[in-house]
């Protein structure tokens, strides 16, 4: 079993950063959620460094997209069959999707991890460089509506597996993750985390994903539904007085590259590394790894609010303003990877912008 | 007189443009705004080249901040006195100010204009290597709430100087711009323009600029209120039948910077340029060069919601909804400069995401 270090984020060098970010020449606050992200920034690495930092450093920003296979997919509550995750791992190893490009403009590393997609990636199929990774927990999850998304020892696995893809960018010399993932099905798997983690009625977590037609959304609302019964009444004679862990909920309906992604958010938090958290479903994986360890909440940064409406749920409970809304709907680290230069433009403003004193603005 | 050729957008080119769109591998609209920014972006360069383009360029994209003072300024409506304006242009010379950080990570190249601040840019203050350009109309505007801001050949003059700059940029090789601007007292000018253009009440356009106290907001009301009962007495005896001409309003309460913005906003749209609009104030011009000619409308691509609440009504007036909201209230184009990364984004997937076909997606 993995267990995790994580700090709550040492305040002892707030006053000094604030002083600093104060004196530039601009009104008190005039840069808005700019300001809150560079004092956020600040904070974690001068906890790393236990000095106020002068400047705040982005180096080799790294995407983590981790793809898995859903075995309530089967039951067709997406636009697509499961197939299409495969396929579009091959897309992001061929450079064509969105994450592709959105990445090449913003200058971030992309890392495609497989935690489980139905048929494996053939070594031929391989491009010669790729950032391929292979961390199979198996060929994707039982259905969770009719039985266990998988078992408490392979959400063990997935958390190791997901912290040691982290800790290995972290190693070498990545200093800001950005998460994101493919999975047919896995809006899903997010619905019904959310909804045993926060005990809500399936109907409020559940949405149409990338744009599932009414029908099925009756029919993922009802397979929701479905697993949160037989969940609450394996489990305990009084569901309302006695919350899953989120380990238990992570095994009963859960996902595989979900499981490594709190992998990866909680061994990032360990070591002092932000976190970017892209839409809906690494927003669950997000609750996940906070509702485990609370104070991994202060190292995460929120990109993006998704259209999925049951989001903003997931965001409220976290306390969360994204820095971005653009109706965006796909997933993959899109949001997070639009947001990067944000992050960038805060470190700017907090490292290279004058001071009153220095420009001579007399405010 | 400067007289403007602004052609309606074509959508000859619209089916095209979003079949390319559609064909991407993602859900039909995943990409929310930014498939909206494409197609936008698509139409205005498919318009220049007379046929649909392949690929969307954004070449040496520039960012004009204007800079110019205001008469109304002595009666101490904003958090800073007039001779900020002028430090502030030496401190966007030097490098220093939140627009300087922001063009540098997202490479944009950044040019300063005075189009009359009180007291000249001296040779000597010069750097080196510089982007400056005097344009000046005037040593600051006459206080608007007693009389004038300019003369009508003021506006005029004001409109070449816009259009000529921007015009010089294009001609160089740049095919977006962006603006910005640094005036303290131009968010005065600003509400009582869209308070005259609108025909609003002064109250709902006033607000607290970057951050003044209840005292001086009060002050701003009475004097806006103040000028705008002038210009209606001296104008016509029944306000609310015979609106003001944009040039009109620009002459009884306008900024030289703002009369500029507005020149180079119609020289662009013109020139088939696109041209990314900042918050309130540049909004404002906006909202002037769409009065004179509605087409220009087409070419604006609106980038930040600025914590300025009048700036709500100026934007539903032109039924945008801008890119990003992170609370800012800075002006100097540095939203505009923030949302650079997103038309790069939004060009990047148009240009290189692989289709269903050619990435073998089946869905």
């Amino acid at each position: 079993m993995i267990n995790f270090n994580i700090k709550p984020l040492s305040t002892q060098y707030l006053s000094q950063l604030e002083t600093t970010v104060n004196s530039k020449t601009k009104p008190i606050g005039a840069l808005g959620q700019l300001e809150d992200l560079a004092l956020q920034l600040g904070l974690i690495q001068s906890q790393a460094l236990t000095q106020a930092v002068d400047i705040i450093r982005i180096d080799n920003p790294t995407m983590l997209v981790f793809a898995g296979d859903h075995g309530i997919a089967k039951h067709s509550v997406s636009i697509a069959p499961s197939a299409v995750t495969r396929q579009m791992v091959l897309n992001f190893l061929a450079g064509g999707a969105a994450i592709n490009c959105f990445c090449r403009v913003n200058n971030i590393a992309l890392k495609v991890i497989d935690t489980g997609i139905l048929e494996p990636i053939r070594a031929e199929e391989l491009p010669p460089k790729h950032g391929f990774f292979k961390q199979r927990i198996a060929a994707g999850t039982q259905d969770f509506s009719a039985l266990p998304a998988m078992t408490l020892g392979q959400v063990e696995q997935g958390l190791a597996y997901g912290a040691a893809i982290a800790m290995q960018e972290i190693l070498q010399g990545c200093n800001l993750l950005l998460l994101g993932e493919m999975g047919i099905g896995n809006t899903s798997a997010a619905s019904a985390i959310m909804a045993l983690l926060l005990n809500l009625s399936p109907q409020s977590c559940v949405g149409e994903g990338t744009g599932i037609n009414p029908e099925q959304l009756l029919l993922k609302q009802q397979l929701i539904s479905q697993a949160v019964e037989r969940v609450h009444t394996q489990n305990t004679d009084d569901a309302s007085l006695q919350p899953l862990s989120p380990k238990a909920v992570m095994a009963e309906v859960g996902g595989f590259e979900i499981v490594q992604m709190v992998g990866a958010i909680l061994a990032s938090a360990q070591a002092n590394t932000p976190i970017v958290i892209d839409g809906f479903i690494v927003s669950v994986a997000a609750l996940l790894a906070v509702k485990m360890y609370p104070n991994t909440r202060e190292y995460l940064v929120f990109s993006h609010q998704s259209q999925e409406h049951a989001h903003q749920l997931v965001l409220t409970h976290l306390e969360a303003k994204p820095l971005l809304d653009l109706g965006l709907r796909l997933g993959e680290g899109t949001g997070a990877a639009l947001a990067l230069p944000l992050l960038h433009a805060a470190a700017s403003f907090y490292n290279d912008m004058a001071s009153f004193e220095s420009a001579g603005v007399t405010v």
